[in-house]
């Protein structure tokens, strides 16, 4: 499934390069990850940052630059975020709905392709498990991806395991080169 | 407090125009008000519909650049909306979130100032009791804007409360002609 042979422009390629986001007006994770055959290429990953002294619109418009730059800088060739975050409050769905909406424009307007995951899928791409542990997600996202440890914050991981969610999803992907 | 002056770049002006927005996935409302003394004057509202055929990317994209081009066209001096809508649930608090980061996203990009209002702040202003009735604040819309009828949707007429609540409330508002 992850081998799928792609004629771009200029020829053969057989890798894409995956963006993953988990969107937090605070904390916006990221993850870029490079599928080539079978084997899952770290390219980055990191955390955006916002300060609780900045307004609403400067918070957002960081996260929408960030990602921009980011884009700009690696190419994805798509961007996967997850699809509902069930908070316990309202007020905080509200928050991460504003930092998803202009994390998924920033790719919208890059011309890549969306993909959404539900956590459930995303577990289950990782561990197998649609209700695994978040402890569980973090040893295989570090295990997949060969890295000493998982990265902290937390949402710096989920963005890396919606990466290789896609990866595993995907269906008809491929790279203009 | 209406009746503020302003050295323009070319001289005095007396008024500022306020793009209020309720936003929403498959409605975001819109309202242009300019406000000149103690005058409100509607230059403009509307919907801004998207369908639930599109991709939540492609109905962002339509929410962002739909406002731009209104901005484009009405050059406002700010952007108001509302601060938080307590929805029932989590989920459409989530798509509300999105819709409003990016109406706050194309605000922020468009270099306007950008005002948040609570619902209670929003009724106050409009018909001076917080917890007004949807169409007791319908009816004031109406009657302080000198339109025959409130707008429809629900959306709309929100939108038109909201700059007339920042007309209210805005301290140092101006325009540079």
């Amino acid at each position: 499934m992850l081998s799928v042979e792609y004629r771009g422009v200029e020829g053969w390629c057989e890798f894409m390069i995956i963006m993953g986001v988990d969107p937090g007006t605070a904390i916006t994770g990221y993850g870029l990850v490079k599928v080539e055959n079978n084997r899952h290429i770290v390219l980055g990953y990191g955390a955006i940052r916002t300060s609780a002294q900045q307004s609403t619109a400067g918070r957002l418009e960081t996260i929408y630059s960030e990602l921009k730059n980011l884009i700009t800088e690696f190419r994805p060739d798509c961007l996967a975020v997850e699809e509902l975050f069930f908070n316990k409050n309202v007020a905080s769905a509200l928050a991460v709905g504003q930092a998803r909406g202009v994390a998924i424009l920033a790719g919208a307007h890059a011309g890549l392709p969306v993909a959404e995951y539900t956590p459930l899928q995303v577990k289950m791409a990782v561990t197998g498990y649609g209700r695994a542990s978040k402890e569980q997600v973090a040893y295989m996202v570090k295990t997949l991806l060969g890295l000493r440890e998982a990265p902290k914050p937390d949402d710096v991981t989920d963005a890396l395991a919606i990466c290789v969610c896609h990866g595993y999803n995907a269906n008809n992907w491929g790279r203009a080169k």
